[in-house]
């Protein structure tokens, strides 16, 4: 066979290769959903865990047609800020947006990054359990995940985007453009939504513990097998002779990837445990870990890595705990998780990273002020949109169940099954239901003192 | 180097990402199982559920040798209808059909067969639990897991199978080779089987609900994790400049199939939603809205099969509450998810793709009547053996359990375990037993009316 | 393009995806940890049940670092035995052991290795729930996870390694690097931590069930999807015109891989369930078989896989109930899944693959001797250091939590958290919790009698 020959055939296989790649990626990234599921509606109440199953499972099958409808093309069309660019290849009646044999690429990265937005939706979903109206969430969940956090990732998640091409923005695990951005979208949520009834006895913090912990630490390592795919789909896997590269046109490897993404999960986990003790926190402090290093994945020393995950795995439950005493209800952590370590991770990247050069005329080089400043764009890309949305839902009575629904449980409105028909409750949770039937000593909306 | 010692290394290669791509379809698939085991478990009342498990976990070790001694051997050997063609490496004792260092292919292939295999007996699994005897289940799935399907297989999802030749048949996704085989297979049975004790009061269906529904929720979504390696085993990747086909050589690739499946996905879990609310349905939305764009899953546009999807998700719980009425206990609604949606899915495509061109001499194009006789063909292919074995297993005598084993529990007989020793049973699953302790009343033995 | 143009791109190419499969392996291999999380935690009773979850969180926290910094380390060193040969790439400062643009390989690889670490950790682990202090499980573990096994691995599992060398050892699966190392390692603890406190009345065992059968069933299931991960780690891919070897350098693939992971998967179920009808040691069988045929996976006639599997499992629940009535108290069976299996499966190489030629030169054949030889210097190599470690922690009182805190639970003492706050103990349970507050009747440190 002639070089030239073969040099077409090896070129399709390249293309078929990385169709792999992600196709795997996106299976693996569902795994993050099986393990959001298992983990919210351990961590509900046995009167709302239906329902919060529900939640999630619709979390996803609307995300991903919107995605498929507005997403993609908000992706492609934002990059320079908030005036569109041509990106009509990404329109939904575009040719590259249905099955086509020649197009070895587009489906599976829309897949991917639809997967991505999935996720925000799910951090969002764990947060604002057992009081939330199902409409109002997907509502929300749906403009995070198929608008919100893909125009901060055309922003600083592409490689033509302004936060590249002005701060020198690096953040190669998404952390900022995922994580921050979901989880500051939930704090401004959660600002307007309130506390769940009972959580607060004269303005303490009280315990309401999952119904079934287990479950949710099951969950939880199952979003870690997830974040694999999700990790995975973090690099760009190029055609001819550039191979690996960052989505900011950066050499890198999946080496790179896999020595700080295990360093990540091993500290994460040691920090949350030594900070907090608590098996929620500490598997927590898994996804904090890796979440922590996410921004810098491709370029920290992986003892530094390890270093930086405790840090980030012990800093989460007490952010989340400062939090908590002053008012803000968040079920499941999801703001001191994400959030937090989200904006704690770009900002690493601008300490520890500082003068990595990037690709690309005119581009400045990694800055700690740039890390900074686009730490701060995505918090407040999450921020405003979330808060401003729940606040008009709030405005139009449609954010929250009616008090009475919320103490009887959500399933008992919502869903035509129990989840234990055959178990019997505790006297304990008998005797907690009783004392919620009274919730005229506490306040339904909490708000941040 | 040379272009030819460069193309020898290059296809050496190309073999070797092929294997790998296969690996992974039946890891992957092997979470296919652990969701069942999940789902059927907590789909069971409590009495039950371990024997459901052990069914479960039998059904894949049996089906796993069986296809393997006589499985691979039918699809090879039965592509032209009933009389067998010459398949000698297909044999047991082939040379092909064990480790060779020079064969990178068979191992991986019949691995993902066999996983296919699996997966109709853990459909079947389903909807007899609670009352069929473990043996007479084995013999079932064993016939359905590595013989009746992999024979329809031989016929409609084989590059030289009769029924592409004839009807221009077209299902890339095994929606009716896998799915609809196995759901009607597990009708005929059912038939046989009759419905639980207590399941009717005076001809009314009564509701058994699942004795833990978020371990169902959960297994529910780790099939779904399962579902791309399934899909992805649907999709040929050849050697050499051939790339990506179908299994019936039209050109196609993992993107096609990816927004396929994304969009499946979304659209059967709304359309199940919207017509239920219930959360076991919602859930297999998702499971019946893949089915239901499987068979075209190459072919459609996303818009398309998100509406598609959402129509037999839709349709699906309609489906099952028919037949419930009419006296079908289909335990999990596996006919519903598997054989209706299977059978619509491999009728879709005769009337959104018909005149899709098929390739190879004489082969007809596709088309509705192709499609239709083809879907009516998979369902009689399931159904016949399916009522014919069931039907001589219960005139031994052999297909169901004691009625006083089936209101005892058959764990109580077959396992020497109690799932939660250290939980208290509610009153309600305490007064159940006493109420179906008084079995006569019921009829054993219900029939489709 | 000239060819050494092509070449160099496919040369790169190559390297890619030789990162995208090892990748998987790790991410799959996670799974096995999702899996002992469940499996464990549902072992426990309930009063223990966090305490177990925390201490499989823990393990992988606590492997992966140290096996960064000293684990891949001693593997590269130790081939020769106890002598240190030069590995200076491997030391945790070395360039390589962290981000490098052109070294697509070792991070990886040493991913993949540190998850076998891992699962060393989480088969001690499952032995000794329910009695054992966490700090002194976490130092165990961490000497198994990240010293002994990899000792083992450099002598046993490594191109260079001297049982190649000496003896022709052939353990392609790691059946007695990993699983015989760990599971002896396991028994050495058992006979210095004893039993639990109410497993013996009169000398006689005593039946402590799982609380939670069905998670422990699901929990296995998910370790054996994750097993592919680990298998598949198994196998190397190598650059060029080399292709699949085994870690020995003799040819394979992964369809001999796939052949017998699958019929070891069956057999070993059905020789369990035949031998025992037990739900637990039938799923046991399916990681008791594939473990049987792993030291061969490469070399055995499928249909004979499936008979050695099958008296793998077969064997199993006979050796566990032996040792049991003998007052080990393994409360997972931890030493008969891994240790016999992984002892046996060494063996059975010498017996069923005697003769098979290894590459190099000098290099012995496989024989009995030298299977028979290399089986019990991993036992060895894992019941020492398991032995010797633990007796010296039992002398200090560091070994095993005091009496009192294990009537009570360690999860009161370890754990502010419950695991269902919401569901009421069975009165069994609440009885079982009576009769062990009076522990005087029963030894707390039982031996092998």
């Amino acid at each position: 066979m002639k070089a030239d020959d073969l040099q077409g055939i090896f070129e399709m296989h390249q293309a078929m290769n990385i169709e792999v790649f992600y196709w795997w990626c996106t299976a693996i990234m569902f795994m993050i959903h099986a393990g959001f599921l298992a983990y919210e509606m351990g961590a509900s109440r046995t009167k709302n865990a239906l329902s919060s199953g529900m939640k999630n499972i619709l979390t996803l099958a609307a995300i991903i047609p919107a995605f498929y409808f507005v997403g993609w093309w908000i992706y492609n069309a934002f990059p320079n800020g908030l005036i569109p660019i041509d990106a009509a290849a990404a329109l939904p009646w575009s040719p590259s947006m249905r099955p086509d044999v020649d197009d070895m690429g587009t489906g599976v990265f829309f897949a991917a990054f639809a997967l991505f937005g999935a996720t925000t939706g799910s951090i969002l979903s764990g947060a604002v359990i057992e009081r939330i109206r199902l409409s109002a969430f997907l509502i929300l969940a749906v403009v995070l995940g198929a608008g919100v956090w893909i125009l901060a990732g055309a922003w600083g998640w592409h490689p033509d985007g302004w936060m590249l091409a002005k701060l020198g923005y690096h953040d190669v695990g998404a952390a900022g453009v995922v994580h921050a951005v979901a989880g500051f979208f939930a704090l401004g949520v959660l600002l307007n939504l309130g506390a769940r009834i009972g959580k607060y006895k004269d303005g303490k913090p009280q315990d309401i513990p999952p119904h079934n912990l287990p479950m949710t630490l099951i969950g939880l390592m199952m979003i870690i097998v997830g974040f694999f795919g999700f990790i995975g789909g973090c690099i760009i896997f190029n055609t001819g002779e550039t191979g690996w590269t960052t989505i900011y046109g950066t050499r890198t490897n999946l080496s790179a990837f896999a020595f700080n993404t295990l360093m990540g999960f091993g500290g994460g986990v040691i920090g949350a445990y030594l900070s907090s003790r608590d098996p929620f926190w500490t598997i927590s402090g898994a996804l904090g870990g890796i979440i922590t290093v996410g921004a810098g994945l491709d370029l920290y020393y992986p003892g530094l890595a390890f270093a930086l995950a405790a840090s980030g795995g012990a800093l989460m439950p007490k952010i989340g705990g400062f939090l908590e005493k002053r008012g803000l209800d968040d079920a499941v952590g999801a703001f001191a998780v994400h959030g937090f370590c989200g904006f704690y991770s770009v900002v690493l990247v601008g300490i520890f990273a500082a003068g990595f050069p990037n690709v690309g005329e005119g581009v400045p080089d990694v800055s700690f002020s740039g890390q900074l400043l686009g730490a701060v764009v995505m918090a407040l890309t999450g921020f405003i949109p979330g808060w401003g949305i729940s606040y008009v839902l709030k405005k139009c009575n449609s954010l929250r169940v009616p008090a009475h629904v919320e103490v009887l449980g959500l399933d008992l409105v919502e869903i035509p099954a129990k989840p234990y028909p055959e178990t019997a409750p505790s006297s304990t949770s008998a005797s907690s239901l009783a004392s919620t039937s009274k919730p005229e000593g506490t306040t339904a909306q909490a708000t941040l003192r």
